[in-house]
């Protein structure tokens, strides 16, 4: 990890930029496979499924023998721990959920918001390496709780034809109504058209590559919703002398073993800690089963050495990171002045790794600087929130002067008629 | 408008079809200008307005002087239904605001959200036909309740090289921080990327033509977070037999008025009522300045006469309406079942004009059936949730070995390493 002594504040950003990444054939690339799947629907499907995943399905659909085969496959003990981050999960999405208040704004006039649930999600789970039945639970759970009728999941198959057990049997614990075995950028496009099999959705989660990133994007111009612009994973850790260098190392190496694009920053005001915890990464580095992956996505990183707290938040401000772990005397107070960050870790405690997982959290964050603008999944991202409105007659009496007022003013003169007709005439 | 008697439920999707606009073109128009603004900067900035607003200025940004003269200029009574107005706004919004509430998920660990200002937001508000200063109090009002720091605007100039007085006045009660005489897809562009006399924000609020919303769309892939798609306005009217024809014809002609590709639907189970509002829509309309406006949205508007109100509702749920009167008896009954919609106005004494100006609820909502995915704008538009997690050393022992078996499970044998170097050693 490089170590960068003092920088300049006017040298910040430049030095927290991000490896910009290519868009301009891959808009080519994917929108032709979204056209595919449009226009030939299933067969599209089978085909982008053969050469892209090396299989000839004969169903898209995930059968419930397949269901059953999975549930016997994923071992007790896995099972009783995705139960536990399951409860967690739940309890803290519960909590969000939208409780509706109605305002009287003025005599006679109320308003309110009434939370109600997208009827058609969906929910994409990438392949690849791991497979990441967390972020089932992480996205099917909240959907789930916040009443989704209908919530699909794809995710691409092995060569073999087969979901990976796990990702199935979260699928089954967390209510997911079906799932299909279709990959990439014709996945996206799948929920986002229909198919013959598979039924369009208003909405679309979930992580992936650069083509379902793009192909999310998309279709999100016309079709559906998105959770938002996903970019490789990202960790930052604030440190001062006081942290535990062993800890903050094990932290960069959890976020490194992602993926060779994966981005690891520590921002620390002692260089006893800057050096420490370079040496632990190095000795760490050696026994992890992903090192080559974690060395790769290390030659990208960073250690600022800052001469004193306030430059460190600022700085870490400036870079909104996905993740924060804050590993400092008055961890605390520091967190309060945090203003962009995906999820904060507080103490020496708190790993990234439990927010992850287990502690009840969303791991479906913003990257890429989106933090400044984007929080993580939440509940609010599963419902919509409709306003309500209700005036008496009294009211509109009221009120009615000050809309005529505004609506002459805009030169609507309808909208204005629309509040004499009412008030001119005693109907009811 | 077009009577359209008992459709069969089949038809309903194909009946509902908004008109589709096509974005080819508009890609590439658009592209271009965003790739000016981005390298030339104020000097595009200066080239476009004079080119499409007919006007060289000499400063982007509105001066003290400019906001002095507007200020003299706006009359006492449309300030005072602007304070009205403000008010109103405020009282509803000020009550969504985000309280944090702490969760102990399990003990020892405790997850919550904070809701935190999105720092510099741009609003944009478009010029042409009429002044929407009303659009300025429905986006400032909010993010200056938020906390935002820099809340930026953009609008046209007319070809005088000046800004409407009440869209300038409407910015400075809001507490806007700077105004820009910068309109179309360069407007979205300079917020966006920034130039000498435009700071960059993080997120782009406010509606447009075609050529913003696209604008808006591609910088969204990259640089800044947006509001919501924004598409032609829309109304529907339930109405049964106890309607007032001539209220609801009021309304219909209200959302007609806006452009020649608003939408209105009536939805009625009274035949008879469904020829009331025929007649009173021909009698109403010879009497409005934008007639000719008024009569071309109508061309595409349709009557759905339905055999019962579980018809009309599923009808309305499938169209997702943009706004929604409900002027029916069991008017409150009826509205808590509808699912898909931006805001509902129950009852014949809640004409839309009033959520338009003046009830509370915010004007800027999903249109083109967006109202499935997307809700309108409102306070949690303006801030990011961040989540924040602590955890102590008891609570990790707990949740530690849950969180170990996952990511082993995931192949992430590092992230498992985090949590198991806290267990092993007894530090601090």
């Amino acid at each position: 990890m490089l170590l960068i002594r003092y920088p300049e504040i006017q040298s910040w950003a430049g030095l927290l930029k991000r490896p910009v990444m290519q868009a301009g054939d891959m808009d080519m690339v994917v929108g032709s496979i979204l056209q595919a799947v449009q226009t030939s629907r299933d067969s599209a499907l089978f085909e982008y499924t053969e050469k892209f995943d090396k299989v000839r399905l004969k169903d898209l659909r995930v059968s419930a023998k397949e269901f059953r085969e999975a549930d016997n496959k994923v071992e007790p003990g896995l099972k009783e721990a995705m139960a536990t981050a399951y409860r967690q999960i739940e309890t803290f999405h519960r909590s969000q959920l939208f409780k509706t208040e109605k305002i009287v704004t003025s005599p006679g006039v109320t308003c309110w918001q009434k939370a109600v649930p997208i009827q058609k999600v969906g929910l994409y789970i990438p392949g690849g390496t791991a497979p990441l039945f967390s972020t089932v639970l992480m996205l099917a759970i909240p959907a789930r709780l916040a009443g989704c009728e209908e919530i699909i999941l794809c995710t691409p198959p092995g060569n073999d034809g087969k979901i990976n057990p796990a990702v199935l049997y979260a699928a089954g614990i967390t209510g997911v109504t079906a799932v299909f075995k279709i990959g990439g950028a014709q996945a996206i496009a799948a929920m986002a058209y229909g198919t013959e099999s598979v039924p369009p959705v208003y909405k679309i989660f979930g992580p992936g590559n650069q083509y379902v990133t793009t192909a999310k994007q998309l279709v999100s111009r016309h079709n559906v919703a998105i959770d938002m612009p996903a970019g490789p994973s990202e960790l930052a850790v604030v440190a001062d002398d006081t942290a535990h260098a062993a800890f903050v190392a094990s932290d960069l190496l959890s976020q490194a073993e992602h993926g060779t694009d994966s981005q690891v920053i520590l921002f620390t005001t002692s260089e006893r800690m800057a050096g420490a915890v370079q040496r632990e990464v190095g000795r760490q580095l050696e026994r992890i089963p992903r090192k080559k992956i974690a060395s790769a996505s290390l030659e990208n990183s960073r250690i600022f050495l800052l001469k004193d707290m306030d430059a460190v938040i600022g700085m870490v401000n400036e870079y909104a990171p996905e993740h924060l772990i804050i590993a400092a005397g008055e961890a605390e107070s520091l967190a309060e002045r945090i203003i962009n960050a995906g999820s904060v870790f507080i103490g020496s405690y708190t790993p990234e790794s439990a927010g992850d997982y287990a502690s009840g959290t969303n791991h479906t964050l913003p990257t890429n600087g989106y933090a400044k603008a984007y929080n993580g999944v939440n509940m609010d991202d599963f419902v919509k929130k409709i306003t309500f409105q209700q005036i008496t007659r009294e009211g509109l009496e009221k009120l009615g002067p000050t809309i005529m007022k505004m609506a002459v003013a805009e030169e609507l003169q309808a909208h204005s008629n629309a509040i004499s007709i009412r008030l001119k005439k005693k109907y009811d």
